[in-house]
């Protein structure tokens, strides 16, 4: 049995939407089990229980949410000290406005948690374009969300078939867990 | 009279339009004289006459074309190790597939760019959201056109509507580099 | 008289020592003020008020301490809404470990910062090479400091060495904001 | 058995003596066999016929070296179009000169790689800080030689000890490509 965490900040319950569909894609892989939370309840046991670890936040002013580096400063950084999460699997996803159509600091959002990722010595599964949904909400890091913005900024939120590559995301990310999960490749 | 090179790559025109819309842009701005180069055919003397430079690039695999890269490491890195670009102004644009509705790397693209700027000392105009165009073709690190893709990966090519932000964007770019030309603000 | 804000985040005064060299440099030039302020106690007000910002932070875990993204999320963002710093002038600066000697994530967390800035509409002062104290503490896009680290992780700090380009970049900041406070350069 | 491609460009030999490094490590591997190759003699066939490949670049100006654009534009490019490398294995390296003691772009030279590999949808192995030779030559992202420079900014070379990292990141990416080769995991 493999765990994988995904864990997520939202604002208006967009990030959770696709935060569920990733979990529930993982969920879908036989041998997986998944732990769903919100950055701030994530704590260093869910870190260090977790076989694959996936990362979602908001896109705020071209990166990611405060809360989602909090949780790398103060969680994640605990799991580098330690070297405990290195040869784990990892992958990220974003939500956006997509206002300018062309991501609005979606890329660099994801490169953050990436960097936290790798930091960590994890493997990273990208998005292939082979990905369900890819051509709609995709970016070759991994999935984005378009929440569109009403008048006071506030996301409108994702229609439902926007979830689609979230959720097959979600289940690239487990089944690579759950091959590497135990193995220890990296400098053994 | 201060000087503006626009220099770009293009495969199939559709970078060429957005680098002729840059241009006029930037000439429309009094007392700016607008140089329009390919990348292949930009000399070290089209950048030591200039005060201001734009370079645009088409997306390729998350990044820019081969050639812009080739212009920066050839001709660029002359303008570095002699330290001659030094405070002037520049700004970069770029055209992508639109496939993923994210951008697909036009930010790291861009970015790109922008490394090369940074490394010969230049000042940098980002795209300010109260750009005209900029909710249908912008990022905060410049315009990205959105060219489409036929059923064999060419682009469609971009509609007038797209050109808005690019021709604004040169103008930005033309007002600092008039207001800052001759001027040794750093490092003098 | 123009005014100039630097903002940052620190731990275990380091990078503090960085912002206030960066602020001496800011002030020794004519006819510019500085205000110094840590991000948690800097405010919507301490950003209106100034035409040059200038934001440093410590790299954790390969980006910028949490609390800098809170100040971006929370009092940049208004900024942002209301389109009220765009053609204002901007840099970065860091302060990293030095563990691996190649930045451990240095630019990541000046490009956060710096994206940012961009998405405010602001012009950026990258940091060219001739700026004295580059060829011991630079990178492109801004000064950064080099720790080093206490067997439990914490900084030994910055000698005073390393201060000289921190005073440098913030006289060049100052110097593009002096030259270009009040002027509606983009998009007028 | 499984084929690991190390693929690279180099100026003057030093890329070329972490390449070589780099593809030692894997070669070590057991059930794994590598082919050496500079970017402008790797062919479609080359990567069609490898199950993990190693990217590695001089860094110029602040990201990779045109010809390993042209590779990526030209030969990857194809990977792409045919969807022929999803699920594969990779990783990065570079090469810089060390000027500034903060990688000089080292980070961002990786990234533009590490897209091209996401593009491909290629599961990405990072370095881990356990990494033997990490703490002389390790960014998160890859491990980086650090040349110097002689007076005409030509490399000095690196010495022996900087290639101890590469040797290992290329048994770490060849222990990742060797236990999921063959196994069709992203999108089955």
């Amino acid at each position: 049995m493999s765990g994988v965490l995904v864990s997520y900040a939202s604002g208006h319950g967009t990030t959770e939407a696709f935060a569920r569909s990733v979990a529930e894609g993982a969920e879908a892989v036989q041998g997986v089990k998944v732990t769903l939370k919100k950055t701030e309840d994530t704590t260093v046991t869910d870190f260090a229980s977790a076989d694959g670890v996936i990362l979602g936040s908001p896109v705020h002013m071209g990166s990611i949410d405060w809360r989602v580096k909090k949780l790398i400063d103060e969680v994640c950084a605990y799991m580098w000290i330690s070297d405990s999460a290195v040869g784990k699997v990892g992958g990220v996803f974003v939500c956006g406005s997509g206002v300018g159509n062309v991501g609005g600091g979606s890329e660099l959002a994801m490169l953050t948690m990436l960097a936290n990722l790798a930091e960590l010595g994890m493997v990273i599964v990208p998005l292939p374009r082979t990905t369900p949904g890819y051509f709609t909400n995709g970016l070759h890091w991994g999935p984005a969300g378009i929440t569109g913005e009403n008048e006071d900024h506030t996301p409108v939120g994702v229609p439902d078939e926007q979830l689609i590559v979230a959720r097959h995301h979600g289940m690239n990310v487990a089944r690579v867990t759950a091959a590497l999960a135990g193995q220890r490749l990296l400098n053994p």
